[in-house]
């Protein structure tokens, strides 16, 4: 999609849910009984249970105020199935969901069928007009849903990695990208920017609003990601040894968890491997580094005599790029890949691995969340996590934007993080 | 079988294999993939797990050492398998068993297929006299396979019982049992008794001889098992409140983990309900108390004014019965019964529930474990932990005798424990 | 002090080291060696440790690199009392400092003689011109007694609140405030605004600069602080109990904590009660809140409709003040007392509570700590927590600043954190 | 003492109270205020305490119930000096004995010394016959005392060694002692043994009792204990890593807690050093290995090819010796010494080390623990610990017996804990 344009909203709703919901099964196609089961620590949730919540979200939100006589699925699925909204009631606690082995998946296919036929005599009545004002409240539906495709792929890369067996989601051959060279900068000038996108503007999340000015110093951004090439000779020169380079809170991680490099890469005699949803493999240098935490990419920073971007430096950056278009899903690299060597100007903005900001994951002035249950997607995690931009091989291309704020710890790993390097112009 | 015959080694091994190989998957066929991949605590192994476990043992202490040319079925499984015995090699951590999803339940299917392919062979061969000497060995994977289809019926009724909706193992009416009315004493004169049993004499594990006198002075015990209504009795008295009738540890077990009554049962207004494998009912006055650990057993027997028996008090009780006969499985309660009400003598020695002793589990004296890694099935285990005797409603009937000496931490509540009080005669 | 001026450097640094350091020992004075040695929580240190290791500080950083000839005191000292400086060598374990029993108080007061002894020498060379070049560092060594005075005080606050006898570390009597009214708003335009302090403008922490603008909207902030009524208010409301006021983090903390009031507020029958320290005694609702996490000030916000300032909105309110003043030491409360009813303007900026913001403390633009050890005294820090600003009743008055940034973790109550309400304009 | 004769109670009680409570304070003398403060870790108590302690049971024992007016020194005491009688009420929680900072030493210091002025005038209605009855409640009271004097020693030893600058209780030269050569073996014939102590039969604790039969196998028991010297082959000879040597879950805690050589053992360079009270100085190979833990000592006369004798069997061969004698208090060498080299018969019975034994601390047949408060002494430890025998360096040589049972969880290594050998005869 364009980065100006919204989603057309004459593109019919119903089409999109019927492929969105689709994706998430053909997800997870591939996948067990005993796959979908497993929850291997408490960030991470079953592949059973993203099917069933992203479920649980069109029957709470969408069908039980909306659909005249809609019964429950089953009484006892908003309780195990609901994720963190207070308001909604009490729910299974979050690091047991590996431990309901009912229902099974074979009944949870049974209540995504079942939803979703009574959405499609909702999305009737949203057609005719009837309901027109729920579209907004089913995109969000949607764009949750997507939310959990990517979630449910790095959740099962996390799940298979703990087996020592090392087994694959979907084989398929890795070809070593070109020598993508050494980063250049490209400089920007800073000054007053307006940022954020307002909600009328096609579909966004409550917190990449208000539209509001921000004043930024001119700034240069690398041309392109940090590579695992790049990673190596950071651990070669002590990156993971040397306390000058480290947050307090990262120096303290990265010692109480032993890490000596990203998640997901292991040593075989001399040589570094890495653990994909693909296979398993030498490292391939051309390629950026991901799934390293926020901790490590601020030290790779100072490493190299830089730092992270900020969230509106980065946003904009991508003033100067007209589409969103990546190595984002569809593809199925489901890993990032090495940038393209005859590119100009700031590449891979989109798509390959979600970038590590400097920025911590606070309100825009002016925010208030939206009203009701939905108000606690985003606001309430506002606190202790950072911003990441851009969208990684495992988002959907459609639902990533200019303005989309992803957060977490900067202690998380699981995440497709990776990183881009900024300094003062 | 009786208590003084040994299992007649005239018997075929070969039927036993088949028909005890047999009994654990009809044991684990009610349960889903999902079910059977559940570990809900670190004592709990998936049924899958039990499965696999129990192959791997034949395989490596009778295949691998002993049919010529036999390769492992996968390399893996050794490392995934092995449950704790540190000769043969490094294996998987225990509490991370519901982690791998790989092998499935069909892998496991198949493995337990391929390994009872080569059994039969090697069964041939030691029918025919090449391998006679295997016959202890292999008796002993069989009396493995009994003791983990016992912990695959306690576990999975740990797992069920962790899910809010409280999925059943196998639903069933249940009847209420009629009163026993009160116990009564049985007396023993004690005196110099000899207790254990001879590696000679028919199958026993290590743990139980050598035969040995011991000095008892005489003792009298009840002539029943206490049951739920005697606890409820207990709890309205307010033994879970008072410091009074608690061991140290157990006052402190007891306050750090909130227990107010026995494992399973919970509290619906005014009434206690029980989890059983069959179903959810209020709980039954006249069934013996089942699911309570060591330190609620002597909490109780304080508070009746009596003790727990010692093991070899409990052993020479079984000395007036003539065979091992009592609720056990194949019989399908899968829970305690009510003792008849007509019946003289100690009624409920075998079956029902494990009977917690005042006796530590230490080594009888002589003790010497058996040579190589099958010498690590008792005796490093010999710490800690209280002996338990005469097995449970989940307990294969041909399994336990008068000298089995069952053994768990006096804080473990998901085995089948219950009590029997004794005194001073 | 002004805002304006910067502390005179014309003044002599000798007369500043005597005071400041006598008062450190003042403030110790009044505590036993048994006072001195408790370490109540992880982030609590002992009182002896405070009096070393701000010796320790001039040690290391001043007479071993610039006193010819200087000898270590005691060569352990600089294991035992190192904080968290990684260029300076291994230390001992911030959880364990409450174990060292020996150094003893005296002797660490010998230490702190013998350390004052060697400085005055110093000192003089400094006053000659000899050593010019270290006034700087010696005026970072006095600005970091200054914070570990108010740590000692608000440490062995703590110390002393978790000992049931509840004992006091300077009696004196209370007298209850004047009821201050409901707040009112005051007005401020917003707009580009210069923030922060450049290095030669008089003393400053390098996380106060560099000099920058930033820009902001309108905004009102209140007249007073929130004080201990509008406190009684929120908990009466519930607000301990409703999740839709919290951030995640804070519901969560709140829950697992199982916070109900401010921390040293308790109950005795129907009244609340505040440990302080000058005694124990009711809760004064005209007073400002205090010993509230940032989480708790957040929810509070949310619940009164408002939110709290950022940094630098509380930074341009004080552009309307022209002293620092306020009841700071050596005011002799030890606690905030009610604000002034006849004053104008915003009051109550400076002193009372530290005023929690609703800004991470992340580096300003442009950014660089200071090169060596030194460096590690404020960037390493900028993760994970919040700024603060103002200073509070145990805060030296001459050590606080209208750009000075204090930072604690949301979750932190045994800082003095207060808040006051700010929203749109 | 001999080791039939009971104490004489023709000796005054107030001789001996006055003895017993001088010596406790004569080993606090030479301990700072600070020393007396710190709780290393939760099994450890502060000095202070246990001198308050153990005026607090003078205290809620003998003169509140049994002093006609005598009023409480400080009502805040019984719930601070409690240890763990539940009966007597609440207490404060033992981890945080560390954390109390008032009362001073100071002020134990007269609290200990109201209460002996009390005291005092108890024992001169117990001599003139007026509280006869009393007498024995008094003994108790000392021999409680005495277990506290070597608990004061065990415990600043602790505290002491985690300081790491190494501090020393109370300095002297250490002379290396003459190589005892290697063990030898005794042989006992067993057979029916009347073990345990009556009660009327001078003083003695409860659990000593009631004087029972035992039947006993032949056995040896080795003629020394178990020296470092020996120590150091077992490390040398891989004993802590081998996995075969040792019980399960000693296997645990020696990995879990990465034990390789006895507590209070260092390594400097290639040689092994040693904290003890009385300073730093190398491992002396003829000296009496000591802080094992239980599972150490199991582990090691596995490796050695032998056992642990039982208590019974240790009973046993006291018979041998007519007087209780060794290297007890008041001796002043406060670490064992190294074995007489012309001593006949079984050496170092008493002092030295306390002897682990194979047997678990259960009642004896018949025990019940004495009524009201005091009946809370020993009783309710009776779980997952293990019997010691013997006495140690530091426990005062007229309190120990050859029925005296000591016991410890069998991970515990603070405490002066050695080992002798035994086998089958």
């Amino acid at each position: 999609m364009t980065l100006t344009d919204a989603p057309t909203t004459a593109a019919s709703l119903r089409d999109r849910y019927v492929a969105i919901r689709g994706t998430t099964e053909a997800l997870a196609a591939p996948l067990s009984p005993e796959d979908q089961q497993v929850q291997s620590m408490p960030d991470v949730s079953p592949t059973k249970w993203h099917r069933a919540h992203t479920t649980w979200f069109f029957e709470t939100f969408l069908l039980q105020p909306s659909l005249p006589g809609y019964q429950a699925h089953d009484p006892d699925f908003g309780f195990l199935f609901n994720s963190y909204y207070e308001a909604v009631g009490p729910r299974h606690a979050r690091p047991h969901r590996g431990l309901i082995s009912r229902p099974s998946g074979d009944e949870v296919a049974r209540y995504r069928d079942a939803v979703d036929e009574a959405m499609a005599e909702l999305l009737d009545r949203v057609e005719t007009g009837e309901l027109a004002g729920l579209s907004d409240l089913i995109d969000l539906g949607l764009h949750h849903e997507q939310q959990h495709q990517e979630l449910l792929l790095m959740d099962i890369k996390h799940v298979l990695s703990v087996n020592p067996t090392r087994p694959t989601y979907r084989r398929s051959e890795h070809t070593s990208g070109a020598d993508p060279g050494p980063a250049g900068w490209v400089d920007h000038d800073g000054g007053v920017v307006s940022v954020g996108r307002a909600s009328g503007d096609g579909f966004s999340f409550d917190n990449e609003g208000p539209v509001h000015d921000v004043l930024l110093r001119p700034f240069r951004l690398a041309d392109r990601l940090v590579t695992a090439g790049d990673w190596l000779e950071f651990m070669a020169d002590g990156g993971y040894r040397r306390a000058e380079l480290w947050l307090s809170d990262g120096w303290y991680t990265v010692n109480g968890e032993g890490w000596d490099a990203p998640l997901y890469w292991f040593r075989d005699g001399d040589d570094w491997w890495i653990h994909t949803l693909t296979g398993v493999r030498p490292v391939d240098p051309s390629e950026p580094v991901v799934h390293v935490s926020g901790y490590e990419a601020d030290a790779f920073a100072s490493w190299a005599g830089a730092r992270l971007p900020t969230e509106h430096e980065w946003e904009l950056a991508t003033r100067d790029v007209s589409v969103v278009e990546g190595n984002l899903l569809p593809a199925d690299h489901l890993h990032p890949v090495a940038a393209a060597t005859d590119a100009p100007g700031v590449r891979q903005l989109f798509g390959d691995v979600w970038e590590w900001t400097a920025s911590p994951y606070v309100a825009y002035p002016g925010f208030r969340a939206a009203a009701g249950a939905v108000g606690e997607y985003n606001g309430k995690f506002m606190s202790g996590q950072m911003v990441l931009r851009g969208g990684c091989a495992v988002t959907p291309g459609d639902h990533v934007r200019s303005t989309y704020r992803n957060f977490f710890p900067p202690s998380a790993r699981w995440a497709f993080g990776g990183l881009r390097l900024a300094s003062e112009a």
